[in-house]
């Protein structure tokens, strides 16, 4: 089940990681490039924090291989096109906002089972901030690289719904819950914050 | 003694880190994760380099929660009044000086003697490294998160007196001084020369 | 051998941190911290990903103090002439190319051969990557440090040259050609590559 959000993930964060170096005039190989780091770069910081030596995207290259395979789709179609297709215009944010929140929910879900498997079951501080960290850093790399200040600190019901979800995975495991219920449950709830963030427009304060 | 410096450290460079988030245009829970970056952060580097897996933040929270509570008290306040109390105002930079101050010191001889206890008393150069990242590491972090340039680019005496307090405290170590009084002459070290490059305004040499 | 190439890398990455460093207005001490990063920071994130604690770069500080002094005899020029000196600027461009491409190259195939020792010896991904970071991580670090986005996303022939020539000498090593041709195999291609790309001004298409 979490291969078939995380390859999900891996699309959407792929795309939006294509869509920033276009945006900002890299050329293919850039592109590719920031592909693979938005998509993996989550991974990466979690696998060091961990101290997972090498990180799992140099033992299993899979999912880099998806990354810049779905980078290289995204830059052909925008490098023919020049722009985005208009038909596909219409529907863009709605599709990307669906790939992003779920390749946030399957990767939150994952820092956490990762986190769990790898015996730290009883510090649920450090099993939160994985789930977090391999939800967002990706685009937080992503962001470092491009030269711009990390959407997750203006895009903050972003980074909410990766903490509510990966605290509720961790806690509903702690109360013996069946692991699986506790992930689905989690990831479940990212999705529905994200939606109603959305939908309702939600803000958090700022400082003006 | 170290852990009411650390707290000191802990609270004041979450302080800069609020205002930095603040002046970003940041909502409150990037202003809440810059405070925390900026307050852990070098002690994360630190713990990456000599492989203390997971590093020491996330073992023993209390100064994440620290740094977040120093960083919500931060936004509240300033949220409330839009800015600066005006009373405030005129302590500001000489309160934000000291407290940074403080921390630089205390965080500096915490790197080195992290370093010693894990076994490395013997690589002076190790050692230096390890005090002057913990001290201006989160500093750096929260820099290039906020997407400006480091001030330690530019803040030159700020990483300097942190070296040479290092450097002092290892020095002293080696020459078989009790290590309490090493450390604490690396750590007035690093206050003295921050007080007198704040009194005579020394500069380090630009190529303008 | 490769120590004559890695002396070489160190030098010509140091200048060219040290001329980032002058360009954005830095003072002595960051234009000297700018060229250790830009020297020293690809070989660090290689230790990170493979583990080795603490990182090399501690252990045997020889190249933190080449890349120093380098990066101080850079400031002390520029710092007397205010600007390149006119005899020097005419051959600036071809002197800094060949220090930038023997650097890549050394320090690619040193990232190979890192790997290798390390046991990697089965995992051709891993390697090529590990001489990828290391031949351009440091140059990456350096961009990020000085706020401004890293070059290998635009200068592009610079890193399809450092995978082409990690590739070459990862496979000739798989079919058994002795390590050493296959190190100058990976090593002249780089060369060849980059040389190839200034003469023909190739270029990789970009979405305009």
């Amino acid at each position: 089940m979490l291969t078939v959000f995380d390859i999900t993930g891996t699309i959407a964060f792929a795309i939006s990681g294509a869509f920033v170096g276009i945006h900002k005039k890299m050329d293919i190989f850039g592109v590719l490039m920031l592909a693979v780091t938005t998509a993996c770069g989550g991974g990466l910081i979690r696998d060091l924090i961990i101290g997972v030596n090498p990180p799992a995207m140099f033992v299993e290259p899979v999912f880099v291989c998806i990354a810049a395979a779905t980078g290289l789709s995204v830059f052909l179609i925008m490098y023919r096109h020049k722009r985005m297709p208009a038909s596909f215009a219409g529907v863009y944010d709605t599709l990307l906002f669906w790939f992003d929140t779920l390749g946030l929910a399957a990767f939150t879900v994952d820092g956490v089972m990762i986190g769990i498997n790898a015996g730290y079951a009883g510090n649920a501080f450090l099993l939160t901030f994985l789930g977090f960290v391999t939800g967002v850093g990706g685009g937080a790399f992503r962001d470092v690289l491009a030269d711009q200040m990390p959407d997750i600190f203006k895009k903050h019901i972003y980074a909410v719904a990766s903490i509510s979800g990966a605290l509720l995975a961790v806690l509903l495991h702690r109360t013996l819950f069946p692991w699986r219920l506790s992930m689905i449950a989690g990831f479940v709830l990212v999705i529905v914050i994200r939606c109603l963030a959305r939908h309702y427009a939600w803000n958090l304060p700022k400082v003006t």
